[in-house]
């Protein structure tokens, strides 16, 4: 980690120096100007950035700091899952306020635990003061065979990993002054990417993939337009937490479960290999008619066409 | 890039397809979750996260939103250069508050010309709302030997790239309300990464580098204390920007020159790869003896010792 003006050389190496004896062994090739690493012969290199921002991904009173970088670091982790990489590093920007530095090794707790269910090593990043907390989080990865948006085929059915909702229905509860249930309020404090089963739909056919971060209903349509396809959702089948409304569920973002495109595959075979995670086939992939392909996403229920919901924005209300 | 409820989907999308649209093919496999890259086969990844944030590392007043983004690209491309690696890519995690918007365009600017100078494609990155503009910049690049700053042996010689005081001088002027001249304005607004130099500097028989970023009393601290030996600083041999006396040149920080230790180089055949850079012996590596260990530098002028100056923070003063 480099050090930088703003928090005194002294300051900042003292803080830098608490992050790494709390990481441990976790944290390595720290201290270099760059660290090194290896991507495995024949692998493809994977890498994405993603930021989490006070008072634009959450709201201080709605998480505890340990939750909030545990769950910085599982949305970026996210990425990977998608791609279906095996994590290789991770590197974070944090900006820490004078009022957040108290809770710093708490934050710390959150990132160190998030990368060590993920086995990424933390290889890097420095620490500048600012006005609101956030975490630029770059994670590093590798593939023999990356997974993409574009490749979902005619044919295809339309899967999604776990249950749907959680996100969206805390968001609510918060934004309307109440506090949600607790399984709600922990799919929204503690996501978990989904590495594993990123890599284990990559090995078994999958055609292309992404994480749900905006929400079902647009996340589909952003695959059906990298891969110029149409694709059908069957509402009935959207699998919902309980007390949540499909409607809703389609709208919930930031889920960070996966949607994938594949040929049939093996749901109990994918839910035994990942205790019990559920692979839910949720539609279809579709050619685009030269007359629907303006809207490449459609709805059924039962089979009959309905209206798609609108995605929405949870903030913005 | 992914995109953030912050700034709604359609006001993020419009600015990062306006980013994209600007850099046209410089940026490249943006739009999945992540990023496919092939680092050579034989050579290692080199990875790290630098940032800058106004108030922080400049003030508004001093530099143009172009040089900004400029500036801060070469400040993370540096890292590279310190160890020797070729560029592979580059994320960026941007924070842009409501009243940087009107000048994104001009900060592209600046970042799409420092990548475009380094060879380096955007792979990736984010745009977030926030309350300082706050720039966290990941540079991936590559080398069969990486170096590091821990390689110094008792015999090697020390070097410096380029001419040193500039970026301290520029900052001294700014901070007692005087504008700098315009060398040494030029030097802190527009730093090089010393990309091509570093490589040609590992392939040459560099034993450790780094970049010059506390100043180079500091960084030949660090370099001292990473390989475990002790350095001699000559005074009088440190090149100076006309007008900056040695003192404040050793205290100048942010310059992105190179220090390296290394058997002894050929200067003239580095300047003549180099447009004329001057690749200058400052100095040399000793073993360190029981008593000297604790004061791992010191300096000299003509062969005698005398005191070595301070590193100071010019923000705090």
């Amino acid at each position: 980690m480099n050090d930088h003006l703003a928090m005194g050389p002294g300051r900042e190496f003292d803080a830098v120096r608490a992050l790494l004896a709390q990481w441990g062994p976790a944290a390595r090739g720290v201290g270099d100007d760059a660290a090194v690493l290896d991507v495995p012969v024949g692998e493809k290199l994977v890498v994405s950035t993603d930021s989490t921002v006070e008072e634009v991904h959450f709201r201080r009173a709605w998480l505890s700091a340990e939750e909030i970088g545990w769950r910085a670091t599982q949305a970026a982790l996210s990425d990977l899952a998608a791609m279906g990489a095996a994590p290789l590093g991770v590197l974070l920007a944090l900006t820490v306020p004078r009022d957040w530095r108290a809770a710093l090794p708490e934050l710390a707790a959150g990132i160190g635990a998030a990368t060590g269910a993920a086995g990424a090593p933390i290889v890097g990043g420095d620490v500048t003061d600012g006005d609101r907390l956030a975490l630029a989080i770059t994670v590093l990865g590798h593939a023999r065979r990356p997974l993409s948006r574009a490749g979902a085929r005619p044919g295809d059915v339309l899967y999604v990993t776990g249950v749907l909702g959680g996100p969206g229905a805390a968001l609510d509860a918060w934004m309307a002054g109440r506090e949600p249930g607790d399984v709600a309020r922990a799919r929204f404090a503690r996501p978990e990417a989904r590495i594993a089963a990123g890599q284990w739909l990559a090995a078994h056919g999958a055609t292309a993939a992404l994480d749900l971060s905006d929400g079902l209903a647009g996340d589909v349509a952003h695959l059906a337009a990298a891969s110029g396809v149409a694709c059908v959702l069957e509402l009935d089948a959207v699998p919902c937490l309980a007390g949540v409304r499909v409607d809703a569920a389609l709208q919930s973002g930031e889920e960070y479960e996966l949607l994938v495109a594949a040929p049939a595959m093996d749901a109990a075979a994918f839910a035994a290999a990942h205790a019990g995670l559920r692979l839910t086939a949720v539609g279809r992939v579709e050619a685009l008619s030269p007359v629907g392909a303006a809207g490449a996403v459609r709805a059924e229920r039962g089979g009959a066409p309905v209206a798609l919901p609108r995605a929405h924005d949870h903030f913005a209300r």
